[in-house]
C-alpha cells in the first residue's frame, strides 16, 4: 500500500470485489432500481417479530446471498466489517451473530458502506485477510422510530427530509492474486474523510450537513491522485439526496471543480422522488449499500461503466446531541472502484 | 502480516505503541490506580454543559495528551480509530470533530479498545498509516442514563452489576521502522473474535454474557500461536468484572486451560470493589482503555512486565434488543503487546 498526497491510499495490489449483493424492501423494489436487487422483501417485518429483528434478518440474508454468489463458505471469510444506524449497531451484531465470522463493528452513519469497503480492502491487501466481507443495512421503520417519530404518528416531513431506505448491501473482497478473474472489479484507491461541521442543526436536512464533508473528501481525492472529474464514469455519493447533491455541486464549483456531468447520488437514484413521495430522496447506510452492491457493481460487471468514485457520506449526530442543541458533524469516505 | 492458524494475525514488523494516555473521573482517581492516570477530572461535567459533552471533552483531552507525549502534531496522525458506548458513537464523533484527523468510528462495546488497537496496527504495518491513534471512552453518567435509569433515580443494583467507568484511553501507534526506540512496546499478534451468545438476557450481568466470548478468543489465540498461559506476564481482560472473571477461569479450566495465575481484569483492577461500592467492578470501554493506556502500558515501559495479552470484551446488546427479549451477544478481541 502506498500513501498518495495527504489523505489517499493507493492499493498497489488492488483488492478484488469477487461478489456482491443488494437486497431491499417493497418501496425500494417499486423504484427505478427495483429490478436490480437480488431480493426484494414485500413485508417490512420479513417474518420476524419486530422491525429490528427484520433489519438483522435482512443484513444476514444479504451477506448470505453475497457469500453464495462468491462460491465461498462462511468459514472462508476471515473478517466481516458491518455497520448500521441502530443504537449500539444492534442490527449488525444480531444480524451477524449466527455466522461465526470474526466481527468488527463499524460506525460511520450513512458513510458506513464506504468505510467497510476500505477496511476490508486494507485487511485484504495487507495479507491480514484472504477474504473479507463489507456490509451495511438500514430499515425505514427502525430508523424512523429511533431517530424521529413513532411510525403511526404520521408527522409532516419538510421538503429537505430524506426517506430511510429499507435495504442492505454486501461485498466480498479478496486479495488480488487469489482470483483469476479478468477483468476484475477492484478497489484501487481510498480516501478517509475528516469530520466537518458547518453548524447545521436541522436533523431533517442531513444533506446540507453532509455536503461539505463530501466536497472536502472529493477535493482531497482529486488533488492527491492528480485527477479530474471527467476521468470517472461516475462520482457516486451516498446519500446526499436532492438538496445535498445540489449543495455539493455548488460548493465544489466555488473551488473550480465541476462534477455536475458525472455526479449521481444513491439517494436520488433509488426512488422516483415525486411519485414515491420521498421528498429529498433516500438515506440510510442501506441506501448506498444496496444501490452500490446491486445496480452499480452489476453495471460495472457488465462493462457499462468502468470507473466509479464511490463517496459514502454520513451525518454523525444522535437524538441526544440534537436535543442538546449540538450541530450535525458530517463525514465522507471515498473509494475508487475500477474494472482492471 | 501473516495469518497464524485460523484466527490470529502475526505482525511481522510489529507496530509500536509510541505514546499512550489514560484519563479518568473522580471515583476512578480514588481507586487503586488513581496515581497512574495522566489526568483525573474531579467534576463529572468537566466544565461542559452536559455529561455527553463532558465525555467528548474527556476523549479529546486524552487523545491530545497522548499526541503531546508522542511529540507529534495532530496533523501527523493519518487515522483515528475511535469508539464509545453512546448511541451513534456520539462521544467519539463530537470528541474528534475539531481535530481534523481522518476518522473511522468503531463499535465493539467494551471490546472497542482492543478493536481500535487492531485497526491502528493493521493500518500501520500495511503502510496505510505512518501514525494512527486508537481511542475509547465511557462516562458513568452518560451510560447510566442511556442504558439503565436516570442518575437521580437511585435504583438498587444487583451484585452482578458493573459500574461504568468515567475514563478514556488513547494509544499512538506507528510502523516499527519509524522509531529508534529500543526496547519498544509493540503489538505483535491479534485475534479478532466471533460473536458468541449463551442466551444471557440479564443486562445487569454482562460479565456472564462476555465470559464465553473471552474464553473462545483466548483459546483461539493460544491454539493459533501454540502458546500456553504461563508464557505471559498477564492475560488482561477488559471488562468482565468479578462475576465474569470467575466464569472465564471456570470455562477455560473445563478446556484444560488454566489462566488463573496470570489473569487480571481491568474492571477488577480499577476500583476497590467493596470500599467503593461498585459491586462486580468496572465496565465501559473507557475502563479497559484507561487502565491499559495508563497503568499497564506504564508498567511495560518501566520493564515491570513485558508480555501482556490484552483481551477486550464487549456485550453487544441495545436497550431495544433487551426490551424485545433478545439475549446478549458477546465478542472479544485479543492483542499481544510485548516489549521487544
Amino acid at each position: 500500500m502506498k500513501r498518495l498526497g495527504k489523505y489517499t491510499l493507493k492499493f498497489e495490489n488492488p483488492p478484488e470485489i469477487i461478489a456482491h449483493a443488494g437486497c431491499a424492501g417493497k418501496k425500494e423494489g417499486e423504484g427505478p432500481l427495483g429490478g436490480d436487487f437480488d431480493k426484494v422483501f414485500e413485508d417490512a417485518m420479513m417474518g420476524q417479530s419486530s422491525w429490528e429483528k427484520a433489519e438483522s434478518f435482512l443484513q444476514r440474508e444479504t451477506l448470505k446471498t453475497a457469500i453464495e454468489k462468491s462460491g465461498l463458505k462462511n468459514d472462508d471469510i476471515n473478517f466481516v466489517f458491518s455497520g448500521d444506524l441502530l443504537n449500539q449497531c444492534a442490527a449488525s451484531a444480531y444480524g451477524m451473530r449466527e455466522l461465526h465470522i470474526p466481527y468488527l463493528g463499524q460506525y460511520g452513519a450513512c458513510s458506513t458502506m464506504a468505510q467497510t469497503i476500505i477496511m476490508a480492502s486494507v485487511f485484504c491487501e495487507s495479507g491480514a485477510a484472504n477474504y473479507a466481507a463489507a456490509i451495511t443495512s438500514s430499515h425505514f421503520c427502525t430508523a424512523e422510530r429511533q431517530f424521529r417519530n413513532p411510525i403511526d404518528y404520521g408527522g409532516q416531513r419538510p421538503p429537505s427530509a430524506q426517506w430511510t431506505v429499507t435495504g442492505s448491501g454486501a461485498a466480498i473482497i479478496t486479495q488480488s492474486h487469489k482470483s483469476e478473474n479478468s477483468p476484475k472489479i477492484a478497489v484501487t484507491h481510498a480516501t478517509v474523510g475528516r469530520i466537518t461541521d458547518f453548524e447545521i442543526t436541522d436533523a431533517n436536512n442531513m444533506g446540507a450537513a453532509m455536503a461539505p464533508a463530501a466536497a472536502e473528501t472529493i477535493s482531497d481525492f482529486l488533488r492527491d491522485t492528480k485527477s479530474s472529474p471527467d476521468e470517472f464514469d461516475c462520482i457516486l455519493t451516498g446519500d446526499l439526496g436532492l438538496v445535498g447533491s445540489e449543495l455539493l455541486i455548488e460548493i465544489l464549483k466555488k473551488n473550480n471543480i465541476d462534477i455536475s456531468k458525472v455526479h449521481r447520488d444513491c439517494g436520488v437514484l433509488i426512488y422516483n422522488a415525486e411519485e414515491q413521495d420521498v421528498h429529498a430522496g433516500g438515506s440510510g447506510c442501506g441506501c448506498s449499500g444496496s444501490v452500490l452492491c446491486s445496480h452499480v457493481l452489476s453495471n460495472m460487471k457488465s462493462g457499462k461503466i468502468n470507473r466509479v468514485l464511490f463517496v459514502g457520506t454520513g451525518s454523525l449526530q444522535s437524538t441526544t446531541s440534537i436535543q442538546q442543541g449540538e450541530s450535525i458533524p458530517g463525514v465522507a469516505h471515498a473509494v475508487l472502484i475500477e474494472s482492471i
